[in-house]
């Protein structure tokens, strides 16, 4: 695919984009306009036509989008078509939580083994994923080619693993450790997941909220 | 606090300048240009300005921010001061994890409860958390004041939960289900956690990784 630099910006709108067209699939919606697309998601319909500019040419005026076919070519500009192949790095909760629920397949990865240091994990199954000792990490990797790795070990791990990681053809870490892993890693994508970034854009419109209440209640006193 | 307006934009940048204001403040720096802090987060420098222009004076011509008052403020207009109160429903491997690792208190919430349905949880603690059984939970709410739930149930239980917290005082849900809560819930500020956006923004990166390399290699030949 031939692709243009695209801000972080419109990046990050993308998965939001293709989440709403597979909820207007499912709602058996097949065409919309950027108008109606944009008043959905709370942006205007200028940016989501820009957005998708970078991407091609779509939408027909008086038309509006074909819901399957930018759907289809969202998904392949974010990658879902590549086959992208995945290991799970810690059988934690979060890990665990991730293999049990999370369906890797619906974004077009697949989890092809999970690595733990506990010896009452190591040779069983998980939702059909092997789960190994991590003293074959390497072996595998070397053998299996493999695209990111889901980082779910605890905080103090978290470096050395990463550092385990680098050099075995890894392209991307998906790091729910919460360290920052920039220092080893300079070849390496690191996506971090920041609960705490969702916690507070929560915790802030709660405060808006209790604020706005306390001002009415002023102003009617 | 006085309000205004702000854009949902803005809104989420806001946890991620905290985060930034925070490592700083870590790394001993105290004060910074918003030249330097825009670089450091992939921003533009009047874009910082014009976020921060919205709940009021910052910095000096020539000086830059002061760190720690810069994060106090940002801190309060998120309500990391306000006290808010928290319950977790759910006590499976994603609440487990959130209770293991995710640490409510450093954003100014208290989590006070969990609730769950299986018998061997229900009565016992959790990282000093007491988990009671489900069929308290309006009792509870009703006696202890609770501004926000972490939903984190299977997605089966996401509607009804949701319903039987609706009219008891939450003000918001952080909603890990996956389940869209929008239909029960409007009077409740909803805050979902999508990891697959996380994901499929690291999707792409890869794939333009992938793209950028065999365009230079096609270039080479």
């Amino acid at each position: 695919m031939k692709r243009v630099k695209v801000s972080n910006n419109v990046i990050r709108r993308l998965p939001r984009y293709l989440r709403r067209l597979d909820e207007l699939t499912e709602e058996g919606v097949s065409r919309i306009s950027s108008f109606e697309l944009a008043s959905q998601l709370g942006l205007t319909a200028s940016q989501i036509r820009q957005d998708f500019s970078c991407f091609g040419e779509f939408g027909q005026q008086g038309y509006g989008y074909n819901v399957p076919a930018l759907r289809a070519h969202l998904a392949s500009v974010l990658g879902v078509d590549r086959g992208f192949t995945a290991v799970l790095i810690g059988v934690g909760n979060i890990g665990r939580a991730l293999m049990d629920n999370f369906c890797f397949s619906d974004w077009g990865f697949r989890l092809t083994a999970a690595f733990d240091i506990d010896p009452r994990l190591i040779g069983t199954e998980f939702k059909g994923v092997p789960i190994l000792g991590m003293e074959n990490l390497e072996d595998y990797l070397a053998e299996n080619k493999t695209d990111i790795a889901v980082l779910t070990v605890p905080k103090e791990a978290a470096v050395t693993v990463t550092e385990r990681l680098t050099g075995h053809g890894i392209d991307a870490i998906w790091n729910f450790t919460n360290v920052e892993l920039t220092g080893p890693t300079s070849d390496v994508i690191v996506e971090n997941v920041h609960f705490s970034d969702s916690l507070l854009s929560l915790s802030y419109y709660v405060a808006e909220r209790r604020d706005e209440a306390t001002a009415k209640a002023e102003r009617e006193k």
